[in-house]
């Protein structure tokens, strides 16, 4: 855990594309720590503390190119700062294990790559104002068809990033994919089977990276 | 003007403690120039645009600490990027003048400096997302006592600031007056007098530092 303030609990974050399964599987791996014993902080990006909710409703809901990138970079990074500090931070440091549904990741995936090479400006911005990462990241892996089909099917107000389409979706993959590769904390989670058997999957990798924190309850 | 994107128009900006008689002179400058012709756009940080307009209620209304310092630098930048490029990028861009009633100055003393020192954080947040100076910002300059009685007689929902007493605003002061010693395109105004002469101090300012630009049209 990169925050020097908080020295105990576990912080996951789940990360992929839209329709990857990524939410409901957090929501399950809850579950099952619960059930294991351990208090699990169960959240989301954008969003997650009363404030940085707010902050998601403004950078959601209107039109797609209502923002620039670099503003919905910042208001991103400013709901993140909010979720961080009335949120994860002091979960935390009482010691649970706090699941982020997106994290800093979707930032850099979603207005760092995908609407112009802003990826240095993200990085730059999260290290100057956040500064924090995941101990351990599951990337939901899928074929952006797959994902597109399944995000379709629900219904919803925010359909801002499932709007772009394929070629959007394919790119957002192959960022996460990028990411992966260059940061030691993410696995993979092949997400193209039914929701039990990638549960499976989540929990096998899940209890592997964390055996020794998790055994302790 | 530091903005590469626009070789034409005048950015100015004003700046100063809450009651210094800013907002009126900026209007009464506004009218002055355009009885000389020249177009002028009128603008207030936060705000300035619609996108900002709904950032500015988000970060104004509410207990003075609903967000952290941090938080609320990422939401003023955010508000200042849209405002720069809704607003006053393309008012540059056709030529006119800009008068914006705060900019980064004002970011750069109440959350740089009265909550805990951000300076360096607001300076790399600005270089990383704004970048851009005014060509010439006026500092409306007053005992903060004076400013704090005029502030109080107003009404309004907005009192965030001005809430944070004497101590706060000579802080405030202090802070204005640093950067005013540290960057040249500072012009202090003695705003301890009727409107009249305040104003005539500000023609007289902007039309000796902007002479040339002001008698082109």
């Amino acid at each position: 855990m990169a925050n020097p303030d908080a020295n105990s609990g576990l912080f996951l974050s789940f990360e992929g594309i839209d329709g990857s399964g990524k939410s409901t599987q957090a929501r399950r791996l809850a579950e099952t720590l619960r059930q294991h014993g351990h208090t699990v902080t169960l959240t989301r990006e954008p969003g997650g503390s009363p404030g940085a909710e707010e902050i998601r409703r403004l950078v959601l809901e209107g039109a797609t190119d209502r923002w620039s990138a670099e503003t919905e970079i910042l208001l991103f990074t400013a709901a993140r700062r909010d979720h961080l500090e009335k949120t994860i931070r002091p979960a935390l440091a009482r010691g649970e294990i706090v699941i982020t549904d997106r994290f800093a990741d979707s930032t850099r995936v979603f207005q760092g790559l995908t609407r112009g090479d802003l990826t240095a400006t993200v990085d730059r911005l999260h290290d100057l104002m956040i500064g924090v990462e995941p101990d351990l990241t599951l990337l939901f892996d899928l074929d952006p068809a797959i994902g597109l089909s399944r995000a379709n099917a629900r219904a919803g107000a925010e359909l801002r990033f499932e709007d772009m389409g394929l070629a959007f979706q394919t790119k957002a993959r192959a960022g996460f994919l990028g990411l992966a590769k260059a940061h030691p904390r993410f696995r993979v989670i092949d997400a193209d089977a039914d929701p039990d058997t990638v549960a499976a999957r989540v929990w096998a990798t899940v209890a592997e990276r964390l055996g020794a924190s998790l055994s302790k309850a």
